[in-house]
């Protein structure tokens, strides 16, 4: 079957699947979980292929570990269906009560944004996660995964699907497994209201470059911290040491230390030897190489990077390091050569903290804390969309609101606009409690 | 000076407008009114040129109408920019506060989105209130005016990009005057978050298909009413008449009229003589013309269209008709036909409106009033940037707030998340007061 066919009914699928209940939302993610529990063993068995599969091509053995699909990451993705479940029903909010005359009751209520493409990474996961935010949002869902997981998500996603469907509208979930297939979905406007693609900056690029269909996501995340003059030395080590390594393949690792001047001869002699020991790789243009010669004598190594270099993500045990002034050529810096993510500064003086805020343009600005906080769980949103670095829609760490749009509700009892425009009636605006 | 030279620093420029008060933008803000006020003459010379241009073209009377800037029209703007100033700031709001765990708190703050391309029809008095808006929200703003208004844009612009500049940061409006520049300005997705057009169908699609910025806006608005069964007959006449004729060039107003069989034999021959006696030309498939033959013998003259034909906007004193079986198929018929615009139900049946609100996937629904209500000022949201089609970021008439976006600030004193992930600590999500 072909994608258009394969897409030819979710439009109105999707209008059908927002006019479920909560409960009934909730019935299916109850079906899911259980078919998921009574099935594990098919899916540990596909797993299993993908997984020879990817020893055989030679893949590494971080990315196997993400394709691994075993008792403990279904005990993760049931807690997670559990938590959904508990969360309140998203649809139907009340954002806004108005009566615009007697008898003419405006209403904004929350509604699902319809039909949502969701393409991510080979992490079988993330297929079970993704398709129960959109059970829960009401949402249809279109799906591709990573191909280095296809026989796991195909035995997902027959699960989740048939479960799913028990209680809501047949069709409601589809999946692509083709890639060429994702290349047909970017002219899908017709039938997707919104892309949220994961994985490599080179694909989400990609994606974004080449669609009019909104696109929800980042490419990538060049995460910023800013150690100033009047920071807390130790605060600041710490910080440094957790953003970049706590866990060095996500888009919020913090990328490049911005030092300012003043504490240089102080901070760096305690910053390099932290950052070598711990297998940090330090680069940094020639002037921040010359000071490190200086208070370190040539006892730490740093590799030589150019001033135009600074947009590097290095997703790794590697950051850019630089000197700057003051604050303010630290806001410049992280303007011009960062991706709009996250970025923080560490300094006991509250009004940079406020100039820092309000001048980086970052959906996340942060002060004396690590650039890793920025995350929809530790937020407290419960389930996590994604991240985003648009500032359209939604910004920042997305949780379930981000799948929701509304619509206005007008409500009235013969109303004409041409008594309003003749001055017969006038409106008489007033909240509805 | 090129395109790429105009647009050079604008997001800089944006960053810095953003951190401006809501004092310093209204002082703006009466600046302009001043200028516009005391230079008055200059631009109603400018404007004589474009209206004589426009006359000597052979311009419609209607159309001239719109470009022309008189006292009238001035008096109009200068209300317009003293609501916006009575407006509180829309920058700064705290839309969430929440604390993650003792010292570590989270707010999401609202700002503007930064860069803001306006393309909008000739009319002079537009330019005025999209400027206003641009600067009470603290957006920069590209403007693209109609070439019809070429002068009296020209001596506008430079009346309120002199005034506003003299409190705001030089550089944050921007105007283009060549056509060919807006081509050049869909590719600009380094400089511009959003784009909102205005003007003809084929205009604002051509803008949608051709570009990856976001884009914000209506192509058509083809909005139904269905007359149900038990709907008041005097009503759906009443209502009908106002959506179809009290302004008929605008997007709100009804093109397609749905009417249930069983109440056809009453309804039509009333409702086709009105709408002839308001010259109201009909058009309706095989069916209705039939019926109405039926019910009104050969008196009332009906243009035969074609089943598939009820994509059709006509902005002028026509309309499409159609019989329907019942509700269902009325929503179904809108589901597919319309532009999910504006949509309402005449019936007396609060469940029909209820089921009619829920399934008809439009950004307006509305029972028993007429279509031409969806409108920012009468919604109450005083300034109105337009009306969005797009389910996504804002829907429907749109405020001050679809040009705002938000940012997330969190306060922290050392926190690492290393801390949260080992057990050491854990979150305590709070809500601050």
């Amino acid at each position: 079957m072909g994608l258009q066919d394969k897409l030819k009914n979710i439009k109105s699928t999707g209008i059908k699947l927002a006019a479920t209940t909560g409960n009934q939302r909730n019935d299916a993610l109850i079906a899911v979980k259980n078919a998921l529990m009574s099935e594990k063993e098919s899916i540990f068995e596909a797993n299993k292929i993908d997984v020879s599969d990817a020893e055989k091509q030679g893949l590494t053995k971080s990315v196997i570990k993400r394709l691994g699909f075993d008792e403990k990451k279904l005990a993760g993705v049931i807690d997670g269906i559990n938590e959904l479940i508990s969360l309140p029903d998203p649809i139907g909010k009340v954002l806004l009560a108005r009566s615009l005359d007697e008898g003419l009751d405006l209403y904004r209520i929350s509604v699902p944004i319809g039909v949502i493409c969701l393409i991510f990474e080979a992490r079988p996961d993330a297929l079970v996660q993704i398709a129960s935010l959109c059970i829960k949002s009401g949402n249809c869902a279109v799906l591709k995964g990573g191909s280095e997981t296809k026989n796991t998500n195909r035995v997902l996603f027959n699960i989740i699907s048939k479960a799913a469907c028990s209680v809501l509208p047949e069709g409601c979930l589809v999946q692509i497994e083709e890639r060429n297939e994702v290349n047909d979905l970017l002219s899908c406007s017709d039938s997707i209201d919104l892309i949220i693609p994961r994985g490599s900056n080179a694909f989400v690029r990609y994606i974004m470059s080449n669609t009019t269909i909104p696109v929800m996501g980042h490419a990538d995340g060049v995460c910023h911290i800013y150690v100033d003059s009047e920071a807390d030395i130790e605060m600041a080590l710490k910080i440094t040491l957790d953003a970049k390594t706590q866990y060095t393949s996500v888009c919020n690792a913090v990328e490049t230390i911005l030092i300012n001047k003043n504490i240089a001869d102080t901070f760096i002699p305690l910053f390099a030897r932290m950052m070598t020991e711990a297998g940090v790789k330090l680069h940094g243009n020639s002037e921040f190489v010359q000071k490190l010669d200086e208070v370190c004598g040539k006892e730490i190594t740093c590799e030589h990077m150019g001033d135009d270099d600074y947009h590097t993500e290095y997703l790794d045990y590697a950051c850019s390091c630089k000197l700057v002034d003051d604050i303010d050529e630290a806001i410049d810096h992280i303007n011009r050569f960062g991706s709009h993510h996250t970025d923080s500064i560490i300094t006991k003086n509250k009004d940079k903290i406020e100039h820092f805020m309000e001048m980086v343009d970052s959906a996340d600005c942060m002060s004396n804390c690590s650039t890793r906080f920025s995350d929809g769980f530790r937020y407290g949103f419960g389930a996590e969309v994604g991240i985003s670095t648009g500032k359209l829609h939604a910004r920042g760490p997305v949780g379930l609101e981000g799948l929701m749009t509304y619509k206005y509700k007008l409500y009235g009892s013969g109303q004409i606009v041409g008594d309003y425009s003749s001055g017969i009636k006038q409106f008489r605006f007033k909240d509805i409690k």
